[in-house]
């Protein structure tokens, strides 16, 4: 699925005839024709081969299936930055069961690299090689590193919940959207904390990270997978540290 | 030397034993060994071909010349990138006589991407081929992508007239480092605005951008080369745009 999907992106990443239409309200929310070729050719492989599990995927919604498995698959993950020429930007693929996330898979298919973690597999393969992921150790905000995709995070109260663990970390970076929840899993950063999300941007990260040591979770202690708002950490100990911050915040 | 600079920078990268150092005071600016490693092997390929030039480095700062040529050399742009495990940190290199850069190069090692203008080149070599760069031709800041490292642009006043541009163009995104003004070059972007730039930070991607059909002056319209404010454009019509609102900021 992960390398119909590539085949059926690239040639639309850079494009200048790239044609984007506006799916949201006010908000700049493109879809690509890439977007849809991606999730149309998924949907085949999936229809060939699990014809019996459930689907949902972001750009066509939700097929209903009898053996308890879903693919929660988000073609590309980060439109705007698609729209940028910004390789940050990823196939999202998960599998799930009524408890969660059991495998998931993020993939860059411009750089090549694809970060995997479920079933006792959490690896990284890309144009330098294959290599295990595994989060780090870091256990204080104040050596910690921390990325959002956006500095304006989700409503008011989410917002003073993100800045108050901001201004406590070593260094906040924005922009990466998934690429940071696969540093991470990288041992490369040690928190994500993001707002709003839909079950297809988080299913797959949730798998990557766990797979890698890590623990997701929403901003309460509790899970996450449904979507909304995400706590991506390193290790426990991080984790506690952010989780502490953000559970003072009054949410709206 | 962008060759030697990947050789001596990709070991580093991403690897978890890495060490780095705080060169500045209160504000958060890595050194690492990759940084010195690069620029000591570019160094001493100049020594070999190029004895005459003079170089301005930003690890190891200036070398008198009699040529009137310089090279201007940043071994790591965008070091908590790297610290970050993210692919928009770049090596650049830029070769300048009195007037300003006549050459210069953005490489991305872990991605593979070498975009270069200058001579009559202006190209992007990757791991998907070789392509001319062409900026594209966005008339209007309505539909301008903009991009910039942070969004604590420089001083307050600086701030003031990022600010007033931002609020302006279709999309703005952060933390790219000189990846930004690489695709500025290959025209998926239309603008990059920055404050304190060192000279090391903005010769090589105005050769680029420049011999890519684009724009690149300081706030007020005047060269930037020596370093300061930049406002990187597509093209005339979208620089005048932004220029515009620029100027009509007091600068402190």
């Amino acid at each position: 699925m992960a390398d119909a999907a590539r085949t059926a992106i690239l040639p639309h990443f850079r494009n200048p005839a790239l044609l984007t239409e506006d799916k949201g309200i006010g908000r700049f929310d493109p879809v690509t024709e890439a977007d849809r070729a991606a999730e149309t050719a998924m949907r085949a492989i999936l229809a060939q081969y699990r014809p019996e599990d459930a689907i949902l995927g972001e750009e066509q919604g939700t097929k209903s299936g009898t053996s308890g498995l879903t693919w929660v698959i988000d073609p590309i993950d980060g439109t705007r930055a698609f729209m940028s020429g910004t390789p940050t930007w990823g196939v999202l693929i998960a599998l799930c069961d009524a408890t969660g996330p059991l495998y998931g898979l993020i993939d860059q298919p411009h750089i090549g690299e694809r970060f995997e973690g479920g079933f006792g597999r959490a690896q990284l393969t890309g144009p330098r090689g294959t290599h295990p992921l595994q989060t780090r150790a870091t256990a204080a905000l104040s050596d910690a590193i921390l990325f959002s995709t956006f500095p304006e995070v989700g409503t008011p109260q989410e917002r003073a919940g993100f800045e108050a663990v901001r201004d406590r970390v070593k260094l906040i970076r924005y922009g990466m959207d998934c690429y940071a929840y696969a540093l991470l899993a990288a041992g490369q950063i040690d928190l994500v904390i993001e707002a709003g999300l839909a079950a297809y941007d988080i299913c797959a990260p949730i798998a990557v990270i766990e797979a890698a040591g890590g623990i997701v979770t929403d901003w309460q202690g509790g899970p996450v997978h449904a979507g909304g708002r995400a706590l991506a950490a390193a290790n426990p100990d991080i984790h506690a540290a952010a989780l502490a911050i953000l559970k003072t915040i009054r949410h709206g």
